[in-house]
């Protein structure tokens, strides 16, 4: 090619004026014609081939060409990945080949005649992140495209690219008229992720969707008398108090309140009554039902207050109780969730609990993500839970049977015999053996060369206590206070409180347990507390910065916590996500508050607990020296320390490249820390994932961390490797690490696997 | 009172069984009654009454009561804040009274008879943050309530909260549904924030509201045949053209494309021959127009996909375009915005400059929040803005007057003459006196013991580089390359952002110009790049994360840097947001490679570009030394930092107390930094906010730092501010500040303002 350059330059300032080649043409085909017409001139080459990508498909499509046949347009279709151009859609990088019949990628379209063509140039056509199709150049000359041709090519994609997604999007309209609204694709597995272990199989009920049936009506004929209506409201009442009983049984800090909503609304005249007028005016009383509840959670769903929408549930549960009560439905329609597998975008943990209440056999959320304390509540009360990122599956219909393994995260629709067979044969071998916890030794935790370790447990629910005692736990590190707080519908009150955490003090016999206090926001909302949204929850009104806005809150927390630890030897109380010694005072200063108030009061109490704080934010670090001047103890979170310190949010699938806790500054950061708290004699111990990470434990034994709180099922693993280590050798291993300058230095040494033993 | 305390915790038993309470209830009245009845029992009290509030009207009402007058139920409602109930519902305090009527707060409802009652005491219910009413107690007795009785109260409070709340929410539903849709206060006046000064009056146009109106029909009868069809689709033409251009000469960045929707839309065969379609069946043009924008505005609102919706706003843009050509519409339904003060929810930047190409007069956001790039571009461009939280704005009838003041940040809906008046001459003086920008000292700044500073200016718009050169910028310390990707509608090609930045080193002649690479994600999205929403976006695939993510957009980018730097001086490339080494190596190699392809090209560029980084996550001071080691340079960007050391948003106003770049963390942190930089002889800036805070600036020059990198305006100011100090006083200054331990310790030292001129 001669004077190419100039001619680049010319094909660049003819594209950059595309609105006068938009405004030239007479249609989409028309203005694609043209352009492959103008960079077939500009580059001298025979053949330019324009293929747009139509996502419902997953396909290429020929759209327009100079130099292939005419005919082609339309009909040439290939996947993404297939054949030269769908290597460069798939790979997003451009691709050049001198002989394109010998690249083993070639692939043939007898419609095209582009047998004829040996170099074949080809650029991704993306607008951002959104791919668009792909632009093709092509030559009879071996090797006739060299680097300049591309760079041009690239320039001249990047420049039709916006409005190449405009046409394409035009394209596409026709299609989109005619999706159905249906499971698109009618996938008999789904691969997810595992939230909650176990095994279940049962039909599908999707939750959050029952109200549109509900509206819309079964398909019985409407039925119902007055007293077929009261006969109804009694069996519903009857079948509330009973769920709730069950509740209380299965999780004890969860109240009798969990149904207070169904309650009150079977209490409510103008609900109750609006039924009944209808009624007497001559409706059947299971069009009474359906047409007032209609009219509710039209209400509730328009409301901006994210509390009154999630009370649509609680309606559409009690209509649809009411109404399985008056006219018996098929299995599948009756709204109850006992023995199915439920299907929801995403659950509050109240919601979960009414699921455990009707035995739910097993929950797939379908948007791809789980809160861990929806995780937590979901393993402890042995439903299994799977994620999956297929928001499709809320079409799917009601009563389709799914199978769902909690163990590695798979659901399976609509199963054939096989599958079901396999998982029954796991299911019954299960049973039959009993998992023995391996009997833990009795007395402190040391290394080989004798220093002792406390090993501490992470607890959040009264469920979790047996294990610790059983695990061997020296006492409780981090007590999570919040969790009765989310699994409720509203805040437990002081009474309700002080029962929980007197459990958990009854429960350790003398040893020590640390109270957090409320540690909500961020990813662990209240729907009852959050009035606003944040965009960065993380970065929000969050843990102690919540409670110090809702004083009465933090204060009902706080005496609650003081009157359950009365006679107990060392109880302790723990601030999280201090940012400064000015925020660590003010939360004292609460204690100190209650702790006047109730001895005013004469109510027994502990009169001298502990108070400490958790370490997680980065600015800790620069004051730790008068941080340990004021707190008792410290415990650190190197969850949120890690996410803070790299402005990662651990949760985000899309940066989880950046989450890293073996970042140099962060084990740096880590030392400093250990090293203040020691200098002033301070207890501190470390709380986060950190804690129970064999290939970090002896790092941090290397700093002087002697006390691990982990979540009792990680003890046994962690014993071993503690009983495995002397200190001197961590003390050296620590320094190296501490050396390291580089992400990919520190993960270096780690796989080293030196002896620790020395 | 006698045995108080057992009674209390009898009380405290028979509520926890709230269920039975509720389950005993034959309504929600009856339910209240058999409460304020329980407790007056169990606390020996005569009069005990439930008021619950309505949120609508902001009054309390009495619900339920024994000892007042039954008549009073239902009829005394008092407003948030009046008499002692009220009291105590404004502040969430507990109010008790030994002698009620002497109180200033006490106010006398007739209907109650309560003048008897001497002692009163009363507590809050809330659930959550959630108000939900009051509780009271009375007595004849003077002085009858005491500390125990406080605490008992609360704890029934606390503990009736929940049911309590979904009593409130079913006696409110008769209520939701007479609101009308309509503007709830009909406010003459809302006090908001300014984003950007200036001051517009004109009639309101409700943003992404048209479409409604222009599926619904005006209020003229239907009319056009074939020929004024393809008349308006001339003048339709015509007139995006004429936009187009006026787009271009306003913001040079903005390409040519920016209403290439628009164009392709009035190309495509499937839009408008549908339109002919059904004009050729007989539909007149309007109906025609309507029907066919309807459907394609109902396809897009469903899309999950972003920037499919945002093309909602093109269409209605085009659809009402194409009726005003056919109908001469009265100004205030034609759709255009000019001369208008448009009210929207919130706009993207490429929004706003379509509304700037169609000369609107100002711009309110009602949703009480906006992105600083928005704010930016909005100040370019001379258009007033100001934000306030009001979402019933977008309620507000098409065509009302409303007036706006971007300078103090007020809005007046129909304002009176006098308003008007007053701001018409405001706005005339300001005409008559343009302001003159004070002459600036030619030659560096210095202290006044002759260090030299170097004031560096930021820029985001090439609008902003002659008041830079005005003002006596060294040079551009910090140039966000991401403006021209917010305002467009797509990613700019390599050619024009070529364009774009080589008008930036032209303009700068010499002077040393630092390109930050794109910095987008966080608050700066861009709808054509964003598949996804985050949960966090500040946590997440934002500024290097998303280059390195999509290494085609970074090679562009900088491929068109090293490109437009070809000959000048002091060419330099800093990266955003990198947390390790590892991700600077990575970045610095992009750069190595596109050098390498455009040597390879033989395009001219600049060969050895500097290349740094900016601070701004906590990761980077444990590993300064490392990163000394690599990186050419360093600029601090302070509102990052600050945000992640301490974990605030800091857009979040529910936690702006939290937000604190005086924290003694950061100062100690920022100081380590700078430390090291000088240390290993590596330039370092600052250009955050605090560059710019003058009670901020003798700390840092305190500590070293020796360059500031600001937005023009603040230039005088901070020179005048430099030229006041010496080193030597800063250098004991920062010391001192560098020991305080807490904030407030930090905050009083700078409150007293010393003489650093010594």
């Amino acid at each position: 090619m001669t004077a190419k350059r100039q001619d680049l330059l010319n094909m660049l300032c003819d594209l950059s004026d595309l609105s006068a080649l938009v405004t030239g043409s007479e249609n989409i085909e028309n203005f694609l014609q043209r352009t492959v017409l103008l960079v077939s001139g500009h580059l001298e080459t025979p053949v330019c081939s324009i293929y747009l990508y139509d996502e419902t498909a997953d396909e290429l499509v020929l759209k327009a060409t100079v130099g292939l046949n005419p005919e082609a347009v339309d009909r040439v279709r290939m996947g993404s990945g297939q054949g030269l151009v769908g290597t460069v859609m798939a790979s997003s990088q451009p691709v050049c080949e001198g002989h394109a019949s010998q690249s083993p990628r070639f692939r043939y379209f007898p419609e095209t005649d582009e047998l004829l063509y040996e170099s074949f140039l080809a650029v991704p056509i993306r607008k951002g992140v959104v791919k668009i199709g792909v632009l093709v150049v092509q030559h009879t000359e071996p090797d006739y495209f060299d680097t300049t041709d591309i760079t041009a090519l690239k320039a001249t994609a990047a420049q039709l690219a916006a409005v190449l997604e405009n046409a394409r999007l035009l394209m596409d309209l026709q299609r989109m008229c005619s999706i159905p609204e249906k499971l698109a694709c009618n996938q008999s597995f789904i691969k997810g992720q595992r939230a909650a272990g176990g095994f279940a199989f049962g039909r599908a009920r999707v939750w959050g969707k029952s109200h549109v049936r509900l509206i819309a009506g079964p398909d019985t004929s409407e039925s119902g008398d007055m007293a077929d209506f009261r006969r109804a409201i009694g069996q519903t009442a009857a079948q509330l108090d009973a769920l709730q009983r069950r509740c209380a049984e299965r999780l004890p800090e969860s109240a009798s309140l969990i149904f207070a909503a169904h309650f009150m609304m079977l209490k409510d005249p103008k609900f109750i009554d609006r039924m009944v007028e209808k009624i007497e005016s001559g409706s059947p009383a299971t069009r009474a039902v359906r047409d007032v509840a209609g009219q509710y959670i039209q209400l509730f769903t328009d409301s901006p207050h994210p509390y009154i929408r999630e009370k649509v549930s609680d309606i559409e549960d009690l209509a649809g109780r009411l109404m399985s009560n008056l006219v018996p439905l098929a299995d599948d329609q009756n709204g109850n969730s006992g023995g199915k597998v439920v299907i929801a975008r995403e659950l509050y943990p109240s919601e979960l609990l009414k699921l455990a209440a009707e035995s739910v056999a097993g929950i797939v959320l379908a948007n791809g993500g789980v809160t861990s304390h929806v995780a937590i509540i979901s393993r402890s009360l042995k439903i299994p839970m799977v994620v999956v990122q297929c928001p499709e599956l809320m079409h799917l219909d009601e009563g389709t049977p799914v199978l769902i393994d909690g163990d590695v995260g798979n659901v399976f629709v609509d199963p054939d015999k096989t599958v079901i067979d396999r998982y029954d044969a796991r299911n019954q071998a299960r049973r039959q053996v009993p998992v023995a916890a391996e009997p833990q030794p009795a007395g402190p935790t040391r290394t080989l060369d004798g220093t002792r370790i406390h090993l501490l447990a992470n607890i959040n629910l009264l469920a979790e206590l047996p294990l610790a005692g059983q695990m061997g736990a020296a006492g409780i590190g981090l007590y999570r206070t919040e969790f009765p707080f989310l699994i409720r519908p509203s805040f437990p009150s002081e009474t309700e409180q002080y029962l929980v955490y007197r459990k958990v003090v009854e429960s350790m016999t003398g040893k020590p347990v640390v109270f957090r206090t409320l540690d909500i926001g961020g990813e662990k909302t209240l729907s009852y507390a959050d009035a606003e949204t944040e965009p960065n929850p993380e970065l929000g009104l969050r843990s102690i910065r919540f409670t110090l806005a809702y004083r009465d809150i933090f204060e009902q927390q706080v005496r609650a916590i003081l009157r359950a630890a009365a006679g107990s030897r060392t109880p302790a109380i723990m601030f999280p996500l201090i940012s400064s010694v000015d925020d660590f005072r003010k939360a004292r200063q609460v204690v100190t508050d209650c702790l006047d108030q109730l001895r005013a009061e004469g109510l027994e109490h502990h009169d001298h607990p502990a108070i400490g704080m958790m370490v997680e934010l980065p600015a800790v670090v620069e004051s730790m020296a008068e941080f340990a001047a004021e707190a008792d103890f410290f415990a650190i979170g190197t969850n949120d320390f890690v996410q803070y310190m790299l402005g990662v949010d651990r949760s985000n699938k899309r940066v989880a490249d950046y989450y890293r806790p073996e970042h140099p500054s962060v084990l740096r950061a880590l030392n400093r820390v250990v090293r203040v708290a020691i200098e002033h004699k301070k207890p501190i111990s470390i709380c986060g994932e950190m804690a129970h990470d064999e290939t970090m434990i002896p790092f941090l034994l290397g700093i002087g961390m002697r006390r691990l709180s982990i979540d009792p099922q990680f003890m046994p693993a962690v014993r071993t490797c503690i009983t495995g280590l002397t200190i001197d050798a961590c003390q050296a291993y620590a320094g190296e690490l501490l050396a390291a300058g580089s992400v990919s230095a520190v993960r270096e040494i780690l796989s080293r696997q030196p002896n620790l033993a020395a």
